[in-house]
């Protein structure tokens, strides 16, 4: 752990060894602009505490996340936008330290590009899914 | 505000007036699978209290999110995964009423698919722009 958080670009930007333009932050969080946004007032909500997938970050650091991403998106004035937290290398995340994108969608072309790839419902299936995942919860 | 309930499905599924294959429920958020999967566990989490985005939401209600949707990515033992909530139709907003999607991403062809129309960066816009941010927070 030691070894990541020294090597860990947000981890820098944390301490400020790496400048960024902050927006906000607390005891916990930080919030500043993507430097390669996807559309003006792309911004990136980070716990201080280091860790690479959402499982690896406490709940008392996770809660103070989304406010401060609701009060982005009110001073940014996005109509519409997407709050994006990607989990591995497979899942398009590009730096190992977790953090929320909170990128407006102005119009089709600039921000976030989604597909959905719906599967067809099995409503068994999902059934026996929903008890199996209960059980480990 | 009230008529808007009246009709929102998930307001519908949290008072059990439609079934849903729950996942697990706190006093103010509820967690159960997606019925049009992209992936296997693909899951939502949604505030018990009715608002179409993000900043319609109370913060008291906002902390709980994250915290859950952690759980649930242990307990569907997801290795890579996005978490996404959008906000607008022009966003890809589909339900009125904010979600979070737990979205399990175990290969290229299932799962959230992402394009990243990547800007250049502009760094006096960017300063000027987190200037502007900042006044408004």
């Amino acid at each position: 752990m030691a070894g990541k958080m020294a090597s860990c670009i947000f981890c820098k930007i944390i301490k400020g060894e790496i400048p960024c333009f902050k927006l906000t932050e607390t005891e916990k969080t930080l919030a500043f602009l993507d430097i390669n946004p996807l559309s003006l007032g792309h911004a990136l909500v980070i716990p201080k505490h280091h860790g690479e997938k959402l499982t690896d970050i406490p709940d008392d650091h996770l809660t103070d996340i989304l406010p401060i991403a609701k009060k982005l998106a009110l001073a940014t004035g996005a109509h519409e936008y997407n709050i994006l937290q990607n989990n591995g290398r497979g899942a398009h995340q590009e730096v190992g330290h977790v953090h929320f994108h909170m990128i407006p969608k102005p119009n089709p072309q600039e921000g976030l590009g989604i597909s959905w790839p719906q599967q067809k419902p099995d409503m068994d299936k999902l059934k026996a899914l929903a008890e199996d995942i209960k059980s480990k919860m």
